[in-house]
C-alpha cells in the first residue's frame, strides 16, 4: 500500500441556510478543496460523495454525478456512499483504499446535506432511520431517546453525572465561539447547559448537537506526488472503518461501542502509534454523552473515566489531549453527510498549523473519529505532519 | 491489479412480495451467495450493498451495517452505495476494485430494492430522485417522459419504429417466461405489446420495465485463490464505472450516452476484447428504447441500427448475439438496488451453463451493462471462463 496525503481542504460555513440549496453547498466545498490543492476539475480521477440523507432532505438522490458535474468533474466514477452520520467518513476510508491500492492518484472525497429545509418532527423522524427502524423506532425511539437510555446507563454503571455532561457542551460551545466556519458560535455557562430544556432525560438541548446545513470536502493523492501539488500535506497514517449492530438491544454492552474500539486500534496499529501519543481528537459529539464514550472507547482514559477526565478540563484547548477545538458537532454543527470530511478539514488544519483563534500548541498528530448511527459504523484517521 | 473471481452468487425470486421485507430479501441473497462459494459469514472481510432508495420506500437507512449483521457478517467494513438504478453495479466495481487492489479477499457485494410497499404515484415520485428534480421532475418530467423524448428523439433521428421497441419487449417476455426467477413470466405478442395502454408516448405499458421486489448478491475474491471455494469459477475480464451529466438538457445529444460508450471502451481494453467478441449480454432494458440504446452504445452495431437489428432476432436466445436471455428489467423485474449484481449472476450462471432453460449455446463471453438514471452512471462488466 502506498503513503496518502490530504493536498486540499475545503468547507462551507455550517449554519442554517434558507437561500442555499444541497448541490451549491456541495459544489463551494469542492471548488475550495480543488483550489487548495491548486488541482483542475479535469484532473480529478474519482469522486466520493459522503451523504446521509438527501433524497428525505431535498427529494434529490443519485448525489454523486449530480454533484461531480456541477463542480466540473465529469466521465470519472462518482460514487455516493451512505452511511448514517459516518456517510464522509466512509467515503473518505474508501477514497483513501483506492488511492493507497493504486487505483487512483488525484481523488476528491465530499461530504454534503442540506438539513434545514424540513420541520422539526420531519427531521427527526429523517434522522430516525439511521436506527433500527422496525426494532427501535416504531416502538418509540428517536436519536435522543436513544443516547438518553446509553447515558443513563453510563450514569448508572460508572457514577457519570449531568455535570460532567454538561462539561462538554460548556467546552465545545466555548471552542465553537472562535471558529468562524462553526454554526453556534456562542459561549454556554454550566447553568445554562444543565437548566436548558430537557429534551429526553438526562440529556437536555445543549447535550444535543446541531441541525445544520453545509458541506466539506479533501483531496487526496499518494504522498509522494504531493510535493506537485502543496508546500504543507498531511499524511493519512492510519484510517479503518468498522461495522456492528444497528440496534441497541442487539448489543451486550451500550456504555460502549465495540465498532469505534475496533477501529481505533486497527488505526493506532496501521499508524504505529498509540492512543497516548495522539495530540488532539474530533470526535462524534452527535451527544455530550457520546464524547464522553468515544474518549474511552479511543482508550484516551480507561472505562468510565471519561465524565471526570472531561470535567477537570484535559481535553479544554489548552489541556493535555484537546479534543473538539473546533467546537465539535455540538457547536460547530452537524449536517450529518459532512460531519466525517469535517472533521479531516479541522485536523488538517490543526496539522497545518492554520486553525487560526482555535491552533493548538501540539499539532503534529490528530485523529477524527465518525459514528454512524448509535455505533453500527465507525470510521477512525489519524493525520499527522508529512 | 490481480485477476478476481466470482466465487458465489444467490438471488431471490424478483416479484411483489407483500410479506417480505428488505432485510429479509437481501440476507436471503447473501446467505444463498454464502453457501454457493461455500463461506462462513466470518469469514467475509468486507460487505458492499447497492441499494437505490431504502429510506424513501421502506423508512431504513443506515443499510449496510443492518443487512450485513442480518446475515452474520459483523465487524468489517460494511458499506452502502447508491448509484441510481446503477446502484449495485456500482457497488460491485468498488468491491472488486478493492479485491484487485489487494486491500481484501473475501468480498460479498449485493444489492436490493423493496419497492411495492408504496402505491404507483409514490413509486414515480421516488424514481424520479435519480433525475435531476430541480432541472426536469419539478417542471413535470417523470422517468418514463424523460425516456420517451429519448425515443422520440431517436425515431426522428434514425426512423427507428414502434414495432422494433416492440420487438424488444417481446423478446425480453419471452425469455424472462422460462426463467423461474423472473417476476412477470408472460409471453407477449407484437400486438400487444403495441396496443398496450400509452404510458408516455410512444412508449406503452409493455416498452416500460416492471417495479420489483428482490435482491441479488456476489461473491468475490482473488482468481488466485477461487479453487479453495469452488470449482466453477468466472472471472472478472474488465469493469469500468463512469459518470456524465443528470439532466438530459445537458448533453448533446439524448440518443446516446457518453458514460456508457466509455465505460464499454474501458471494460474492453481491461479485457483485451471487442464488442464483436461478446458472445451474450445482460444489458439496462429499463425501457425498451434503452435496450436499443445500449447495443449500439457498446459496439454491438453502429449507432441507430439497433432497431432495426433487435426487430432482426439478432439479439433473440438463438440469434447471433442474444441479450437479455434472463428477461432483462423487462420481465425479470428491475428492484433497482438489486439489479446490477442481478446481471452479473446471470451471466455467471450462463458463463457455468447452469441458465437452465435460458442456457445459450455460446457462453463463454458475457457482458453485464448497468445504468443510473438517463446516463449520470455507467457501470460495464465482463466476465468469461475462468
Amino acid at each position: 500500500m502506498r503513503a496518502v496525503a490530504v493536498i486540499g481542504i475545503g468547507k462551507t460555513r455550517f449554519g442554517a441556510f434558507a437561500g442555499r440549496g444541497l448541490r451549491s453547498l456541495a459544489v463551494e466545498a469542492v471548488d475550495k478543496s480543488l483550489q487548495d490543492a491548486h488541482l483542475k476539475p479535469e484532473q480529478v480521477e474519482a469522486f466520493y460523495l459522503g451523504n446521509f440523507a438527501g433524497p428525505s432532505f431535498v427529494g434529490q438522490n443519485h448525489l454523486a454525478p449530480y454533484i461531480a458535474t456541477g463542480a466540473g468533474i465529469r466521465g470519472v466514477p462518482a460514487t455516493r456512499i451512505e452511511a448514517a452520520c459516518a456517510s464522509s467518513g466512509a467515503a473518505f476510508f474508501h477514497a483513501w483504499s483506492a488511492v493507497a491500492a493504486g487505483i487512483y492518484d488525484l481523488v476528491v472525497v465530499a461530504g454534503v446535506e442540506k438539513m434545514t429545509s424540513q420541520t422539526t418532527p420531519k427531521v427527526t423522524e429523517i434522522l430516525a432511520g439511521a436506527g433500527d427502524v422496525e426494532a427501535e423506532i416504531r416502538v418509540g425511539s428517536t436519536f435522543p431517546s436513544l443516547f438518553a437510555m446509553i447515558a443513563n446507563r453510563h450514569m448508572y454503571q460508572y457514577g457519570t453525572t449531568r455535570e460532567q455532561l454538561a462539561a462538554v457542551a460548556v467546552k465545545n460551545h466555548a471552542n465553537g465561539a472562535l471558529n468562524p466556519y462553526a454554526h453556534m458560535r456562542k459561549v454556554i455557562s454550566i447553568e445554562q447547559a444543565l437548566h436548558s430544556k430537557m429534551v429526553a432525560e438526562p440529556l437536555t438541548l445543549y447535550d444535543c448537537s446541531l441541525v445544520s446545513d453545509g458541506a466539506a470536502a479533501v483531496v487526496i493523492c499518494p504522498l509522494e506526488r504531493a510535493g506537485e501539488f502543496t508546500s504543507k500535506p498531511v499524511r493519512v497514517l492510519g484510517v479503518a472503518q468498522t461495522s456492528d449492530w444497528v440496534a441497541l438491544d442487539e448489543k451486550p454492552d451500550i456504555t460502549t461501542f465495540d465498532a469505534v474500539r475496533k477501529a481505533g486500534e486497527q488505526a493506532y496499529r496501521m499508524a504505529g502509534v498509540t492512543a497516548a501519543d495522539i495530540e488532539f481528537a474530533e470526535v462524534h459529539d452527535c451527544f455530550t454523552i457520546a464524547e464522553i464514550i468515544a474518549v474511552e472507547d479511543l482508550g484516551f482514559v480507561a472505562k468510565g473515566e471519561g465524565g471526570p477526565w472531561e470535567a477537570s478540563g484535559a481535553a479544554d484547548r489548552t489541556g493535555a489531549k484537546p479534543v473538539n477545538a473546533s467546537g465539535g458537532l455540538k457547536s460547530k454543527g452537524h449536517p450529518v453527510g459532512a460531519t466525517g470530511t469535517g472533521q479531516i478539514c479541522e485536523v488538517v488544519l490543526q496539522v497545518r498549523g492554520e486553525a487560526g483563534a482555535n491552533q493548538l500548541e501540539r499539532h503534529s498528530l490528530g485523529l477524527a473519529q465518525n459514528l454512524g448511527g448509535s455505533g453500527a459504523t465507525s470510521v477512525v484517521t489519524i493525520l499527522g505532519a508529512a
